[in-house]
């Protein structure tokens, strides 16, 4: 615990000094991830209020031995209307330029936290801040992140096992959610895709009622929660024999993977990591087909900054998690797409997740 | 699908006429329950613009073929950044009073949507007008809401064959879950709770690696989602032989309970049952024990209004669909909480979810 608690302290300070550069004096900071990423409270419901060099964490009596026993770094208090409270607080440190979290405060409570604080409309976004600390991960959420990713892979095997023509999509991801309970994940990051058939050309084809049929691809799309941290990953099979188109569709898919995996490492931007893949997939004429941008950040929540796609001039630096996830869907055919977490290295990059990357034919 | 598609058309026109009662004339709605709601769309990206009298549905490439499968009631628009495409289409409107939903647009997004459309600071809030046209279910919904809540109910004899002392409560959540999938549900709607001994009193007490005790209460609170609607329901269970206070706080909860239930019904205030519920608890001297409201409502989302708490005066309706479910938390020692989906009838009221709400020791 004396590790943990030692990382929390070390998240607050870091970030209560990037919001005085930024010339910001005071903070409140709601939403989840934040809250578990700075001080270790896991609940749903509660603030971090930032000023005068004091930090306190405001919450309701249903998380009264929750907050005791998770944060850390912050002083408790308990309101029935933690929110007021929070406000009233700070309307006491007489502050001048509060910054919330633009990107996920709602804007009536924006609004709301104005009139109450008669402060100007101007928003002081601390959010961007807090997210550009998140997106290096240090080292305790390095090796977090590894396990997550680990178990997210062993999921794999466990889909092939219940793979075959006639079960139903809900089934193989049934099969795959128990397992990754039964390993100890806390849950899924997200709806278990899998996508068979002219189905796998959805690119976001949630297990459905939709029957494997005897010939086709299957996307299989996944990752669970495990201490808080998310795992992702993809991997397409064919069931039946592949004819030619299908073979090449496959082979583009996992080279521009491929491709783009090598290109990872410190100072690459992020759209040099999209480009290296679509310009795989733009060769063999299928760039039409290719309709998301490459990657995204992973973390406490399954997309974080950054985002891997065009336009995108940002940096890769070292202790950023991405995924790598090219994909090719032709309508009413079929789609392919393959996606790992990578780690990015002082040197280079850690693949995270682990799986066959050739093409299995079931 | 026809049936479907006019019930979209229906809900897509009450929502434009009660923006002009309020004196909006176009509207701006992205929150996905309230897409799905309005007008099928089962993605996670898009956004409905309503304004001259047109509906149009904005998404980008990844969502063409879903969207048209799906979409009923607006003309569908693809665009790579579809937000920005809704905000040139309703500038060339020329509208003057924009609906958001104040609750859960960003307020980044919203100062960004001022600023191009060079609108007045004040916020007009459709999200509440859709809301409040959301409470009431209709009868396509309360259909869907019956399926959801009879699947949830079925996962309860499930974890009972599991529940044994020296099981992990993972172990629990993880059989519930996957008979949950296997018999057709899309998901869970939350964190699967299996809260055993001193966890129990815990409100929010997510399944973990502890061990089911040789002795206590055990709470399981567990939902499914099924065509979209989530289902909500909790039993406490004990395990060996309860002794005397026990036996007070799980009668005490149940007749709490059951006087919730039975007071509802059309024209009660939502205070009035929790009332009904709390005057119980405290008449056993329990009540500060008692720590959160006694419901919510529950549809497309598993929190939605109303709020069953003090301080609350609107009025149950027919058609709203709210969850009863009183608990008591005993810090060190453990909770008891019973929960039950209720529908609000024209007469009185529907129990919606089953299962027996006496003591079960195992």
């Amino acid at each position: 615990m004396a590790a943990l608690s030692s990382i929390h302290h070390l998240r607050l300070r870091r970030f209560a000094r990037s919001l005085t550069a930024s010339g910001i004096d005071s903070a409140l900071i709601g939403y989840s991830p934040n809250l578990r990423y700075l001080c270790g409270f896991t609940g749903s419901s509660g603030v971090l209020a930032f000023a005068a060099g004091t930090i306190v964490f405001f919450s309701d009596g249903r998380y009264l031995q929750q907050a005791k026993q998770e944060v850390r770094g912050a002083k408790i208090k308990i309101d029935p209307l933690p929110r007021n409270a929070a406000l009233t607080w700070l309307k006491e440190k007489k502050i001048k330029r509060l910054g919330v979290e633009a990107a996920n405060i709602p804007a009536a409570d924006w609004a709301l936290i104005q009139q109450t604080l008669r402060l100007p409309a101007k928003l002081r976004d601390a959010g961007k801040l807090l997210s550009e600390q998140r997106m290096i991960k240090d080292h305790s959420e390095q090796n977090l992140i590894r396990h997550a990713a680990r178990l997210g892979s062993s999921l794999f095997p466990k889909a092939l096992e219940s793979l075959r023509p006639g079960t139903s999509e809900n089934e193989v991801a049934a099969q795959m959610e128990f397992a990754a309970r039964t390993a100890g994940a806390e849950g899924m990051s997200f709806s278990t895709i899998v996508a068979s058939g002219p189905r796998s050309a959805l690119p976001h084809g949630r297990a459905s009622t939709s029957h494997i049929p005897r010939r086709g691809f299957v996307v299989l799309d996944f990752g669970v929660i495990l201490s808080g941290y998310c795992s992702d990953m993809t991997r397409t099979v064919h069931v039946g024999a592949p004819d030619a188109a299908s073979r090449h569709l496959y082979a583009t898919v996992r080279d521009a993977q491929a491709e783009a995996v090598a290109a990872v490492k410190p100072d690459r931007s992020f759209e040099e990591i999209d480009a290296a893949a679509r310009n795989v997939i733009a060769r063999e004429g299928l760039g039409k087909f290719f309709t998301h941008s490459t990657g995204h950040g992973v973390g406490l929540e399954i997309h974080e900054p950054p985002r891997l796609g065009a336009g995108q001039k940002g940096k890769l630096k070292p202790g950023m998690v991405i995924t790598v996830e090219p994909g090719v869907y032709v309508p009413g055919k079929g789609g392919v797409r393959i996606e790992d977490m990578v780690l990015v290295t002082e040197r280079g990059a850690e693949v995270l997740t682990r799986g066959d990357r050739n093409l299995i034919t079931l």
